[in-house]
């Protein structure tokens, strides 16, 4: 298992390359919400989202002979640029394998850190076919999204940030996708805040860590697409050995509730969330009760929003 | 005239009820632009817009008399919530009389301070009477959004911090509507860095600005309606005498570029901004040249956006 001592470990790493970012609050939302309500802002943090801190974390500690054979992943999200933000730190070669269906604003955000784009077929065979052609070619390293250790380690350094500046939470909360930032949150507020109920958020439409916890099986993402599109994929086989590890419970919201959430955090914070930020607000606004008059931990993931295609004049 | 110490003074007395909102960057936006731009988040300060700085500096200078009969204004945008605001800091009532055509995001923020709405026809006539039979039944004192030396010298507070904090500033620029904003900005400008270029920014379909400097004559803004509803109305006197004394020139943007700009500003700073807010950079996104290399200070002079209808996934 992976433990706070790796948290550790990636937070000191990391530290140069990373933001600390704020905790911030909304007298307002806490009243929506009936209880108080902190967020921090992982929209705030370089690339636009947590995932800089496990690529980071995975990227630093490649010996140095792996890492001048570069790195590589399958992503067209903000791991994608993480990894690419990465790789650029430590001037070495990062591939980047995306769905030709990618929208050119992400293939842009890579290439401006310097990567290089191979384009694929939109399947994940196509994805894996890909990119496991160029590691036999080339003998890069993958860095996997979240089913990885080192990720997982760096994307707990949030919530260990997260607890040092803001002590005696009750809650804590993170969306759960691939489970990268939910296990690595899981792990830390076990050792910093032992008796912190864990709660991870996703979509109603799109329940697959849900129903894997409950069935003990991972279970395939459905057809059904949530507009949290960071959320879009099932559990990694580590997240789920930690997330049931820890007892993590998770929580659900309706499309309706999470783009409802979206416009509150942002009419009230006044920083850009994705939508895939907003799915821990939304279940707390369809069920307040859960946290009721208690002091809950919100990691608002990612603030990398479509704009051009989001953002329309009345 | 209005002096520097008016505005150093404004900022001691109003220190306690508003923010020292954050300077921030983006290594995107000084490519796009050919300049070092640094930005002043008063879309960050209390209630949203750099309003609250001189609706405090008018309230907290009231005796204790007249304060104690209330305060009102007319309104639909911020003014109107920065002295609800500032009001229900002194515990004085407060009234804002607002067109039937007001969004309702707007009254409730009005209401949620403690403030009395009195609803008018949606017409600059119905406005003025409305608020004067008000005045002779209650003897509540008016504070103007812009057209009065409390005010803007309050306003001028933005620019003083900014300089503070960022010291070196070659060109300070921010939007004009009434022009409070502008004139506080140009005063601490010329006595803090009385080297800088002042540029005022405003729509280019609504450019009464522009054309009141160019014939010395206040002019009326045109029947045009900008999507930077902020900057919707003529200068105000004192603010136009403010800005011919100050020499500051006034740039202009199509409504294509603020657009643009806004989905830069917030793809790039994650942070929201209204329309008005973008105006200066869609000015420098048209013509980069007027700050070529030099250090560009921007006043984000709000971010109350009514997300319900801008925000629409696509």
């Amino acid at each position: 298992m992976i433990t706070i001592e790796d948290i550790r470990a990636a937070a000191e790493r990391i530290r140069p390359y990373v933001h600390r970012t704020p905790v911030i609050t909304s007298r307002a939302i806490d009243a929506m919400v009936g209880a108080k309500v902190y967020f921090k802002c992982e929209n705030l943090q370089k690339v636009g989202a947590f995932k800089a801190r496990g690529a980071c974390n995975a990227v630093l500690q490649l010996d140095e002979a792996t890492a001048q054979r570069g790195v590589i992943t399958h992503s067209s999200g903000n791991h994608a640029q993480a990894l690419a933000y990465a790789a650029g730190l430590r001037g070495i070669p990062c591939t980047i394998v995306m769905p030709s269906s990618a929208p050119e604003v992400k293939r842009r955000a890579v290439e401006e850190y310097g990567s290089t784009i191979v384009t694929c077929e939109p399947t994940l065979a196509s994805r894996l076919a890909t990119l496991n052609d160029l590691v036999d070619k080339t003998g890069a390293h993958v860095v996997p999204p979240y089913d990885d250790a080192r990720v997982i380690a760096g994307q707990g350094t949030a919530a260990m940030e997260f607890i040092e500046d803001q002590p005696g939470l009750d809650v804590m909360m993170a969306p759960v996708g691939g489970g990268g930032l939910m296990s690595g949150t899981a792990i830390a507020t076990r050792a910093l805040a032992p008796y912190a109920t864990l709660y991870g958020a996703e979509p109603d439409i799109d329940s697959d860590a849900k129903r894997s916890l409950e069935t003990g099986v991972i279970q395939p993402p459905p057809q059904n697409l949530s507009i949290a599109d960071g959320l879009r994929t099932s559990l990694g086989e580590v997240p789920f050995a930690e997330l049931r590890h820890h007892h993590v419970q998770i929580v659900t919201a309706s499309e309706e509730s999470i783009l409802e959430a979206m416009i509150v955090l942002m009419e009230r914070l006044k920083v850009v969330v994705e939508p895939s930020a907003a799915v821990t607000l939304a279940s707390l606004l369809e069920r307040p009760e859960l946290v009721s008059g208690r002091r809950v931990g919100i990691i608002l993931c990612g603030g990398n929003l479509d704009l051009r295609t989001w953002l329309k004049p009345s």
